[in-house]
C-alpha cells in the first residue's frame, strides 16, 4: 500500500471511531474544519495553501499530507507547492526541513498517481 | 506485539539506558516526574488528566500514550477521556487531530486488554 | 487599574469587536469554548485546572490569566493552583518559568481582591 | 504614538542595528525574507495571507502586525482578513485567541489610518 | 529604570514569592536550573550559549534576557553572541526575528553598562 | 539497515529531490545551513552542541539525529552529549523525554559503529 492510501485509510477509519464516541465538542470541531476551508471571500485554492503553510510551520506531517492531497485536487502545480514550502521553511526555520523532505516525497507520489 | 507492549518495552529499556549514563540532572528530572504526579492537594485522577491534556496540546504521542495508560490504571472511563480530548483539541487546535487519532487508537487497545 | 480589570476589560472589548466582524467560524469557536468547559462527565473544577495547565505549557499569559480567574471562581485554593503550576512547569520545562512568575503575580492579585 | 508607528519605528531601528553587526548569516536571512514574499508563481496577495496565517498559528504578535501592514498595502479587505484569522484560529486552537484580539485591534488601526 | 534592572528586579521578586509557596516540585526545578548550568564536562561559557540558543528558538524573551546577562558575565563578546543569534534564527526561522530585535536591544544595554 | 544508514540515505535522497525542484529560497536556506555551522568566532564543536540542544528543545528527532552524527564527527564524548541532553531536557521539560530516548538510542549506535 502506498503512502497516500495508507494515510487516507487510517485517517478515515480513526475519524469514524472518534465521531462514534459522540463527544459534542469534537464533532463540532470536525464540522468547523469543513466550513473553514469552503469557498468564501477567499477562494479554495488559497485556503488550501494557507492550510498547507500552517501545517508545515507547526510541523505536523499528517496535516501536511492532508492539505497536499487537497492542493492536488484543486489543481495547484509543483512550482506553486514549492513556493508555499519555501515560505513555510523560511518562517518556521531549518527545523521544518525534515518535514519538508516527507512533504516532497508525498507530493511526488500524488504527482505519480 | 501490540501498541501497548511495544511502547512500554521501548520506554523501559531506554529509560534504563538513560539512567545508567548517570547524569545527575537527568536522574533528578526523572525523579521529579514521579513526585509531581503523586497524590497531593490534587488527587491522582485529576493529575493524570492534566498530564494527558498537556501532552495532547504539546502534541507528543508517546507522552499521550504514557498518560492514557495511567488514566486507565486510575479508572477513568471513555467518556471522561474524550472530554479531556475535546478540551485539548479545542485549546490546541485542529493541528492536534492527527494525535487525537493515535490517542483514540491507543485508548481502544487499552480498553480491549 | 489593576492587572485583573485591565485584562478583563481588554478581553471583553476585543471579543465584542471580533464577534461583530460576523465571521461564522470564529463565532462558533468562541461558542465551543463555552461548551467545552461546561459541567460534563468531568466537573468544572477539573476542567478549569486542565485549561490552566494547557495554557501554561503552551506559554500563553492571557490564557493563563483567564483560567486563573475561572479557577478562583470555582474555589480552587493556592496549594492546588501551585500543584497545577508544578505539573505544567515540569512538563513544559524551565522555559515556562517566566510565565509562572506572571501567573503567580496574577493569582496574588486575585487572592487580594 | 499609535500602535502602527510604534511597531514600525522599533522594527526599523532594531533591524538597522542587527544588520550593522555584520553577521553574514543574519544578513542573508533578512535578504531571503524579501525574496520569499516577492511575486512568483504565487501572487503577492496570497503570499501575504500565507505570512499572516503562519504568524498567527505560531503566535507571534509582531510578525502578525508586520504581515497585517503588508496585507493592507496589497489591498486585502476586512472580510478576507477575518477569513485568514478564522483558518489560523481553527488550526492553531483557542490558544491563538489572545493574539487574534491584538491582531483585530491592529487591523482596526490600519483601517482607520 | 533600565531594561536590565527592571528584568532582574521582577525576576528576583517573583522567584522569592514562588519559592515561598513551598511547592516541593517547583523548588527542585529551580534548584536543578543552578545545577545544570554549573561547570561540568562542558564549560560554563558553552552552557550559557546553549541556554541562550534554546531560549531564542523557543522564543522566550525573558529567558533570552537571563542568558544574555549570564553570557556577559562569563565574558562572551558581541561577535560570539551574534553567531549564537544567527544559528538560533536559522534553526527557528524568521518567526524568531522579533525576539532577535529585543535580544539585540538588551545586549546593547549590557554592553553600555 | 541500521538507524544511521536509514537516516542518512533518506536525508540525502530527499535533499537531492528538493534541490532539483530549483526553488531559489529553499536552495539558499540549505546553503545557509552549511555557512552557519562553519568555524567562526565560535568553534565547530560548540556550534554542533548548539544545533543539538536547539533540535531537542524543538523536539525534532531527525534534526537531533543529524546533529548527533556531526557531534560524533567533531569528537564529542558521551558525557558531554548527556550534559547537552540534560540542559535541553530541563529547558524543554519532560515533554522532551521521548525524544531523549530516541536520541540515546541513536547515540549508542553511533558509538558502536
Amino acid at each position: 500500500m502506498n503512502l497516500i492510501e495508507e494515510f487516507n485509510d487510517y485517517r478515515a477509519r480513526m475519524n469514524d471511531k472518534i465521531l462514534a464516541a459522540d463527544n459534542k465538542v469534537l464533532k463540532r470541531i470536525f464540522n468547523l474544519d469543513t466550513n473553514a476551508f469552503a469557498e468564501g471571500a477567499i477562494d479554495i485554492r488559497t485556503k488550501e495553501m494557507l492550510g498547507l503553510a500552517c501545517s508545515m510551520v507547526l510541523r505536523c506531517d499528517d496535516c501536511v499530507k492532508y492539505h497536499l492531497g487537497k492542493c492536488k485536487e484543486v489543481g495547484l502545480n509543483k512550482v506553486e507547492i514549492f513556493e508555499v514550502f519555501s515560505i513555510a521553511t523560511l518562517i518556521g526555520g531549518s527545523i521544518v526541513i525534515p518535514h519538508l523532505r516527507r512533504a516532497a516525497e508525498y507530493w511526488e507520489e500524488l504527482d505519480n498517481q
